[in-house]
């Protein structure tokens, strides 16, 4: 049975999962790399980092995974959508790897990139948008990719079967909150914690049977 | 040097101290004992209790204090300030055995309880206040006691040496939060987290030299 999953969400200790404003210098705002920095040190993303318990939760981020669904905030800064070259982030070689789908209230045709990415633009409500990754996925499973805006309206909607956040030691302050409204969240996941060394702590939300 | 210290402050995953409405027969509101559970199982609290590190952390609430500040909504109910009979929520025998600073902008004769402990009702600044309980706690440490609003208070006012949070893995959705506007607090304090079998996490915030 295909899962829906998120990996390596983080968020700061009073639960920004972004700063402000976002823009194309600064794709988290104020927050800088300040909410990454646990991810950038390990052996996941640099063959020169670390292998420890950040590592372990860090790799589990690719495998299995058959499709992505992003909002529009993780795709560009805002106005992206005025720019018909944009074409996201991350240069010609996208992280991604699979069908990737971007959801946008101004669709356009679908971008082709290296690596096997390809961006998919949808306008379509949480469920609909599974339906049309879970088909892609075929029997792998979908990541819900964030930001926090898109992750809260998968989470409300019940659609969520994995999550797995990681809470560093900073006070952002201000910027877009995780866990707005979502009150009882612990009720239908169970929910584990580990710090660790490096000062963040490891947060698994698994769905109840 | 007398030091000014919180410990076993427990909030949410969402970062609230306390739910909503605080009422006589709910000091919590909708949290109920959740932010709590973990304490009452200590040996600290109770000798049936455990003895690991949600213990190791517990214990340390007493020793060294010589005096606690505590805002008004921790003394009791909205509108104790009008019934002239409230002593406090704990009875004849509240459990701080020191004088105890009530924060109130309706003072009232001091109470002698048993036990050692002596309600205060100041109306002060943070800082007032703390000059008058340092004075009362000799070489002894002030703990500041709580609610939210209180630590809030004295940690923007940079009061604070030592806090100890306890954060439980439930979503309360609503409340008094304790985060708010205290961005880049990790710029002045040393954060460590260590999680616990139980589920919660221990927070430390100590003040950097």
């Amino acid at each position: 049975m295909s899962r829906t999953r998120i990996h390596n969400f983080a968020i700061s200790l009073d639960g920004f999962a972004t700063g402000e404003p976002q823009t194309l210098e600064s794709p988290f705002g104020h927050a800088g790399q300040r909410l990454h920095a646990w991810m950038f040190a390990t052996r996941w993303w640099d063959e020169s980092g670390g292998e420890g318990v950040d590592n372990a939760f860090a790799q589990l981020h690719g495998p299995g995974i058959g499709a992505e669904i992003m909002g529009a905030n993780k795709f560009g800064p805002p106005g992206w959508q005025d720019d018909p070259d944009w074409t996201g982030w991350w240069g010609p070689h996208p992280p991604f790897h699979t069908p990737t789908y971007v959801l946008t209230h101004r669709p356009r045709p679908s971008l082709e990139m290296e690596g096997g990415t390809t961006f998919h633009f949808l306008e379509a409500t949480p469920a609909e948008a599974l339906a049309v990754a879970r088909k892609a996925a075929g029997e792998s499973d979908v990541r819900i990719g964030g930001g926090p805006t898109v992750v809260r309206e998968f989470l409300a909607a019940g659609l969520v079967d994995h999550m797995h956040v990681v809470q560093v030691p900073v006070l952002l302050g201000r910027g877009v909150r995780l866990w707005d409204g979502l009150e009882s969240l612990e009720d239908t996941f169970a929910i584990e914690s580990v710090s660790s060394p490096s000062g963040v702590t490891h947060l698994t939300f698994t769905r109840k049977g």
